[in-house]
C-alpha cells in the first residue's frame, strides 16, 4: 500500500499481532452493508446507511452519549431494541433526529420498522443512528426511500459507502480493515467511524461501527466495547460538546469459527487489537477536528482521581490553550492558570497549588513557579503536529490523558456560518 | 454630555437615585491616584498605578479570585493585608506576578514595601494587583521607579491614568464616576475598571477598584461588596476562564460625611447603586471580550439551582453557541445540546430532558422538542448587539443568569499570536 498507513498517531503504535489490511479489504464474514444517497444532504452527497449482520447467532454491544438530550434514534436503540443481539443498523447524516420531541420518536420508529422489514429482521433487532442538524424533524419518506435502495445495495464490499453515509463535516475517512492474529486463529476486525465536531471528552461526539468475524458472547462484547470507549472516545475533545447522538456498536457474526472466550489469551489480544482501533479512531477525530492544525495529548498525573480528571478536561477545553496549541505558541502560563482555574474553582484546591508543567519533555514549571529552560527549543518543540503536555499535581497513584483539538480561525468560521 | 452614558445596557437600568458625573469629575473626597509608564510594557503603554485613600479612618472590603494558581499579588494581599481597612493599592500591568513560586512572592513583597514607603503607611495597609502575562518574573526595579512617579503624580483627578495603568487588551474605557442621593445625603462612587480576555462567570478575571466617600462600617462594606460581585463579576464570561489575578477592592473614606448604617435605607440605596455599578462593569468586559461582536445573556429557570447553574454556565461557555452569537444564527439546536450535555454528562439529569427555549421573547423549543415559530423573525432578533437566551428546566424557584461574548475569529487570532 503506497497510502498513509491506518496507525499513524505515535500514540496509538500498531500491536504486533495486528496487520492493516486495505480499505478495500471489505468487511469481515457475515456482514453486509450499503450507502446510498435519499436526498436528505441538500448536497445530494449519500446520507443513509444499512449494516446488516448475517449470522444465525448475532452478538452485539452498544454505548451511547449520556447527554441529557440525547436523540430520537438514541432513546428509540436504547429503550425499544436488544442491545445485545442486534442484526442490523440504519444510519442517516443530515440531519439528527434531535430535540424533535415525540415526533421525532415517530419518525425512528417507522424508519426503525421499515428498515427491520428491509432486511426481514425484528424491528427490536434494528439499531437507529443519526448525526446532522440539530432540531430539525426527520425526512422519513427520503429515508424510507433510501433503506429501499440500500438494500439491494448490501454487500460484503459495501463498508466504504457505509461510511460515507455517516460523514458530515470528516476530512479524514476514519475506516479501518484489520486482520488479528489471535492464540487460537485469525480472526478481522472493522470499523467505519465519524466525527470532527461536537466532540467531548466525556463520550466523544461520533458515530463508530465495529464489526468482527470472531465468536464472541455478548457480555464479552459489552465488557470489552465499554473498556475500549472508556479509553479512547471518552478522552478525545475537539470542543468540548457533548453530542445528542454519539453511538458506538461493536458487532460479532462468529463466521471465522474462532472463539473468544472470558479471560482467555484470545480475549486478551482481542481486546488489544480493539484498544488500539478504537483509539487510533479516537485520534483521527482530534486530527480531523474543524478547522483544526494541530493536535495534543495532555497526560495528567496526581494523587486524587477526581482532580486528575477535571485538571485534564479543563486544559482540553481552555479556549486560550487551544489558541495557543494553533499558533504554536509555548504559552504554558495559560496550562497552569486552566488547571488552577478549574481545581480552585470548583474548590477542590486551595492556592499555591504545586503543579509541575512539562511539554515535548521539556520541564517548564516547577510547584507552580516558573524554571529555566530553553526558550528556543521549546518553541521548535511546539511546532510538531502532535505536542504532548504533562501535567504533575499533588501526590501519586492517578492518572488520566485527554486527546484534544487546537482552536482556530476556521473553527469559528465554520460554526458561526453553520446553520441549523 | 455627548459621550455615551455608561448605564448602557438594556440589561443594567440606571436607578433613579443616581446620577452620571463626567469621566473627569474625579474621585470622591479623600481619594487620590496616578498611572505612570514604567517600561513593564514593551508598548511605553502606562503600567503601574497607585490609589490612595487619606482618609483617618478607612474602610475596605476585597474579593479574590478563587484561581488554585493564584498570583503572587494575590497570596500576598490575602495573607499580609489588612484587607478591612487598607489605606492604598498598587497596580501593575505587563506582567501578572503568575506561576513564579517563592521568587514571585518575595518581589511582590518589595514592592508593597515601597509602595507602602512611597505612601507613608504601613504595608499591610497595601494591597496588590496585578495583570499580564503569565509566568514572567515581574521586573520589580521598573516598578519601584514607578511607585516614586507615580507618587509624585497623585491626584484627585487621577482616575483616568490610574485606569490606564492597568488596562490591557480592553477598547471600551471601564470607568465611572456616580453621584447617589441616599435619605441621609449625597456621596460619591467611583470605579476603575479593567477585563477583556481569561473571564470566567466563577468570578470574571478582571481588576476593579471602586472608592467612596460614604462612611460606611468595614463589615458593610464586605457585605455589600460580596453580594454584589456574586451578581456581576461572576455571571459573566468571556471565555469560561478564571485567572489567577482577579482582585475587586471597595474603599470608602468617609469625606462625605454621610454614614450607611446596617440594615438602613441608606444602606439599601447604596447597595443597589453599587450593583447597577458592578452589573454594567461586567456587561462592559462582556460587550468588550476579546475580539466579540455581540454579547448575550442566558437566563436558565428550573427547581434545582445546581442544574441552572451548571446550564447557564454551560451556554455561556459553549464554542457553539458563542460561534452562532457570533454569524447571528439562530441555531438553538446548539443550546439544547449544550445543557443537555453537560446535565446527563454530569448524570444530574437522564434523557429525555423537557426543556424550554426562548430567545429574545419568541419560544422556539417546548418540553425539548421543536415548535413551530417564525424563521424570518428570529432570524432578525438574532441580530441583535445584545442577545437574550431563556432556558426553562423543569421545576420552580431556582432561577441564575450569566452575561457572555461571542466567540470570533478575531478572539482565536488574539490568543494564537500573544505570546508568554
Amino acid at each position: 500500500m503506497t497510502s498513509q498507513p491506518f496507525f499513524r498517531s505515535r500514540w496509538v503504535p500498531r500491536p504486533a499481532h495486528v496487520t492493516e489490511l486495505g480499505l478495500d479489504a471489505g468487511l469481515p464474514g457475515g456482514f453486509r452493508a450499503a450507502g446510498v444517497a435519499a436526498g436528505i444532504k441538500p448536497s445530494g452527497r449519500p446520507d443513509v446507511g444499512l449494516l446488516v449482520n448475517d449470522s444465525s447467532e448475532p452478538v452485539s454491544a452498544a454505548r451511547f452519549t449520556a447527554s441529557g438530550a440525547a436523540a430520537a434514534p438514541v432513546l428509540l436503540s436504547q429503550e425499544r431494541c436488544r442491545l445485545e443481539a442486534l442484526r442490523a443498523v440504519l444510519v442517516n447524516s443530515g440531519c439528527a433526529n434531535a430535540a424533535t420531541g415525540r415526533r421525532g420518536l415517530d419518525d425512528a420508529a417507522k424508519t426503525q420498522g421499515a428498515a427491520a422489514l428491509a432486511a426481514g429482521v425484528d424491528p427490536a433487532e434494528v439499531a437507529l443512528a443519526s448525526t446532522g442538524g440539530i432540531s430539525q424533524f426527520l425526512p422519513v419518506e427520503k429515508v424510507l426511500k433510501g433503506i429501499l435502495e440500500a438494500r439491494a445495495g448490501l454487500d460484503r464490499g459495501g463498508d466504504g459507502a457505509f461510511q460515507g453515509a455517516i460523514q458530515t463535516t470528516d476530512a479524514i475517512e476514519k475506516r479501518a480493515n484489520l486482520e488479528v492474529a489471535l492464540p487460537g486463529g485469525t480472526v478481522r476486525l472493522s470499523a467505519q467511524c465519524k466525527g470532527a465536531g461536537m466532540i467531548s471528552p466525556n463520550f466523544a461526539t461520533m458515530l463508530c461501527f465495529v464489526e468482527t468475524d470472531a465468536a464472541i458472547g455478548a457480555e464479552t462484547a459489552d465488557l470489552l466495547l465499554g473498556v475500549c470507549v472508556k479509553r479512547s472516545f471518552d478522552r478525545a475533545s475537539v470542543d468540548g460538546q457533548l453530542s445528542t447522538n454519539d453511538t458506538a456498536i461493536l458487532m460479532a457474526s462468529g463466521a471465522s469459527g474462532v472463539t473468544v472466550a472470558p479471560e482467555s489469551e484470545d480475549e486478551l489480544r482481542f481486546g488489544e487489537a480493539l484498544d488500539a482501533l478504537l483509539r487510533q479512531l479516537a485520534v483521527m477525530m482530534v486530527v480531523d477536528g474543524e478547522g483544526a492544525a494541530r493536535a495534543a495529548r495532555v497526560v495528567v498525573s496526581g494523587g486524587l482521581q477526581e482532580n486528575v480528571e477535571v485538571a485534564a478536561r479543563a486544559v482540553a477545553n481552555s479556549p486560550l490553550v487551544k489558541a495557543a496549541l494553533h499558533g504554536g505558541d509555548p504559552n504554558w502560563g495559560r496550562i497552569v492558570q486552566a488547571v488552577g482555574g478549574v481545581l480552585g474553582g470548583l474548590g477542590l484546591v486551595q492556592a499555591p497549588l504545586a503543579v509541575d508543567v512539562t511539554i515535548e519533555g521539556m520541564q517548564v514549571c516547577s510547584a507552580g513557579g516558573a524554571i529555566p529552560y530553553d526558550e528556543a527549543e521549546l518553541d521548535r518543540l511546539v511546532q510538531r503536529e502532535e505536542v504532548e503536555y504533562e501535567v504533575a499535581l499533588p501526590g501519586e497513584g492517578a492518572e488520566t490523558e485527554v486527546f484534544f483539538s487546537d482552536l482556530s480561525k476556521e473553527y469559528v468560521e465554520f460554526n458561526s456560518a453553520y446553520t441549523t
